[in-house]
């Protein structure tokens, strides 16, 4: 398990992408003439929304699983997830051939947990107001002799995550993209910790910088303190994938001397990226998708002669949802 | 003006990719696992939704302008459309500095209206039920020396949309996918030609099929004939951009032998095919963007064991459609 408790090393980015290549996509680097000229500049945009369960999770979950010892595979994994982790870790079990139990709150979107069960996982709904999705895992893993597969606190799957980074690094090259800066968005930080370990090796100038919705920007706080801060008070954020209560210590401490800021934005202004992305670049974005995009076209990062990539991390959104935010917004909107 | 009157050869192909290089996207040829789960084969996805102005129609409209002698530009371009060819004329129209007249009728998507006038183009909107958009067409090409940009029976649009036929030759070819056929949306017909006349030089084992609405399937009807027959009787389809009446004459005389077989969908197909565009891929498609899709999904053409590409030719739905789609559909789609 010590092979999972210390920060990744960019070889191991490198090998995560090596195992999940047969399995994983690709997913394009998109640009977008109408975004460019709103923004003022090159902005890129990195579609895992395209990415097989609808969000970048597969690439973690399918990197740390597969090294799970064969002995060990017949107990099967637990994980708890709100819904993007949980489908990456059922998509992969089911590829892996080993049993998958996902503790799942309730509340969830039900797209989420309609598509976990899909992909054959077990799936236990618990109350996330009165019960403790810790408390049932640990219950869970040690009556099965299971691995608990955690969403971002581990090198396997931050090391999964920075294939993304890889990914990005590669092709802003193809597009003759000298990537000023890149906007994760962030929960508990793997993605943006994956990804910063990626650019400090492939493209040092590239500044990064994590997007999180108001109310639990924790990883904007922890950053500006320089040490965990959690979110305070009870908050509520239409994110639903970015809920996370404060950064991993893991993610942390890759992110900590790696992420230049962090930005944070209102739900408002995730709708408006949502219906940009819907109107302007025909792209399904869940609300925690959208965080950067939302960064960008509410001038929170100010985009202006730069070349800029960010991460559309996931869209797993219910169409009730969906159709709720496309009937917001001004007639004006383009 | 006779340039544009003969269809255009491989080499119009290649020269229209030279042309609107600096200014079309390379789309993406996108697959998906859950999709080819379900169609028990392989289907490659050229995804032109995003595509500049959001549909195909920006390659055949830059290249043809583009080629309009320097001496003519002042008078400017004259064109008819629902809504697809608009944009794409108005965007190539600002891109050259050409003035841009489009002649829409009333019942046009709103947001196909307001992109074309947010391009800077002058909307000419008409009754669709008691006017002629082509006398009304014509007597503003007169009026003002203006070259007419036909939405598909002209050389220069054809060859310009069999870019995209490049395109998917090649990236079939990196993603190691043999074609056994390509399924093209098809309204008059250009997009159809142009690709066709791409897989006829790059990839001659792939069988070209065209996907239509019901009642709006006289490229299919014409294939069984042998000769241009219209659509017959008062039929109403979502598919607001396939709706031409009958074949072009120039994209008629190319299909002819080189298309395989019509297919139709109805609008109930189309419907579930963008809402497993929105659950599962992730797009925002529009309905006659959606036929080829339709076609698959619906079992229209048989693509177990087989590798198939398809266009998804635009995303531009308005909001209030887009709705009102999601809102249908049964609960056990994924």
């Amino acid at each position: 398990m010590a092979l999972f408790t210390r920060p990744p090393a960019f070889e191991d980015i490198t090998r995560a992408a090596e195992r999940i290549r047969s399995h994983a996509t690709i997913t394009p680097l998109l640009e977008s003439t109408a975004l460019n000229e709103i923004a003022k500049g090159r902005v890129l945009l990195k579609a895992e929304t395209l990415q097989r369960t609808g969000s970048f999770k597969f690439r973690g979950a399918f990197n740390r699983m597969s090294q799970i010892p064969p002995d060990k595979r017949s107990g099967g994994v637990v994980a708890y997830s709100s819904g993007n982790h949980a489908q990456g870790v059922a998509a992969a079990a089911a590829i892996l051939g080993i049993p998958a139990a996902i503790v799942m709150p309730k509340d969830a979107p039900a797209i989420k947990v309609a598509n976990t069960r899909s992909y054959g996982a077990e799936v236990v709904l618990y109350d996330r107001f009165h019960e403790s999705r810790e408390e049932i895992g640990k219950a869970l893993t040690e009556e099965r002799g299971a691995t608990l597969i955690r969403p971002y606190d581990d090198a396997g799957i931050i090391a999964g995550q920075g294939t993304c980074g890889l990914e990005i690094a590669a092709q802003a090259e193809t597009m003759n993209a000298k990537l000023d800066a890149l906007l994760v968005c962030c929960g508990g930080g793997g993605l943006t910790a994956g990804c910063a370990l990626a650019m400090e090796t492939l493209s040092q100038e590239t500044e990064v910088f994590t997007a999180e919705p108001e109310g639990f920007d924790d990883t904007k706080q922890s950053l500006l303190s320089g040490r965990i801060t959690a979110n305070t008070g009870p908050q509520k954020s239409i994110c639903d994938a970015l809920l996370a209560p404060q950064p991993g210590n893991l993610t942390f401490a890759v992110n900590k001397a790696r992420v230049k800021r962090g930005l944070s934005v209102s739900d408002a202004e995730v709708k408006n990226a949502m219906r940009f992305a819907f109107r302007t670049l025909k792209l399904v974005v869940e609300p925690g998708g959208a965080v950067c995009l939302a960064a960008i076209l509410a001038g929170r990062y100010d985009s202006a002669g730069r070349t800029v990539a960010l991460t559309l991390s996931g869209g797993n959104v219910d169409p009730e949802l969906y159709r709720a935010v496309l009937s917001g917004g001004s007639k004006g909107e383009r």
